[in-house]
């Protein structure tokens, strides 16, 4: 699917795995307490944990030898995936949830934070009817995007 | 689950749902419209902008009345979740995608962005590596936090 957010989903779109890339983010890092803190599967969470390595999101690293044991870090890729997580929290915290039940810190500027969806050029939020979408050069029809190509040709 | 990101996926995290929030916001508002862009099928299409509208993310609007049709708008907190899926879009681009499929140009500064999660205080770009998560006024122990909890109280 020519859609990078087709794309992502294909990585990060089964239910469980942001909250797996949340948990380890947090500090979670063993089989066993990301298991007992979702509650989940150990079958599915030992998929999920495995296409997290696959795709280059986690990474696993030997703690103990004699039985072998590893835990899991998140990768550059990874951590740059935790951050858009932080931005769908705040979303979810302003919309969703009552009360906020995690806050963040900024660390470099010593504040409780919002993460906020900015402009990479002016820096300013960037608010959905400022944005004017078009196509860019890995654009082509296909399942996902045919439609949104006639979009972009009659615009 | 007492964790925004899990409340979020609660939302927003069937697999088809964002491309659908995708569609609607860049301008396919009907449903045959989304269905053959998506080539999904119509029943599972259904269940979605059901769930859409009762999340308050989409709204119905008539655009005829006989036979009765209408097509699909976002709400103030849909578009708010389109500025988030920007930020998943832009880490699909530099991870996933091998070109951007597309582009975004903030109409605001008249330049081609990069969605960028920053913080609501300083504006500067985040880092995972510079964020410290602490329990907030919503924080609780339960089902997908309960390690968490004890993270927390350990730090």
């Amino acid at each position: 699917m020519a859609c990078s957010i087709g794309r992502s989903l294909d990585v990060v779109g089964e239910w469980w795995t942001p909250l797996i890339v949340r948990d380890v983010y947090i500090g979670l890092r063993r089989f066993d307490e990301i298991q007992r803190n979702l509650s989940m599967s150990r079958k599915v969470l030992t998929q999920r944990l495995n296409a997290l390595v696959s795709a280059g999101i986690l990474e696993r690293e030997a703690y103990q030898d004699r039985p072998p044991r590893h835990e899991y870090l998140l990768t550059e890729k990874g951590r740059e995936l935790a951050v858009v997580l932080m931005a769908l929290m705040a979303w979810g915290d302003r919309w969703v949830s009552d009360e906020a039940p995690a806050l963040l810190r900024h660390s470099s500027c010593g504040h409780d934070t919002i993460p906020t969806v900015c402009c990479s050029e002016c820096g300013e939020p960037m608010h959905a009817d400022a944005v004017h979408v078009h196509p860019g050069p890995g654009a082509r029809m296909g399942p996902g995007t045919s439609e949104l190509a006639k979009l972009f040709s009659a615009g």
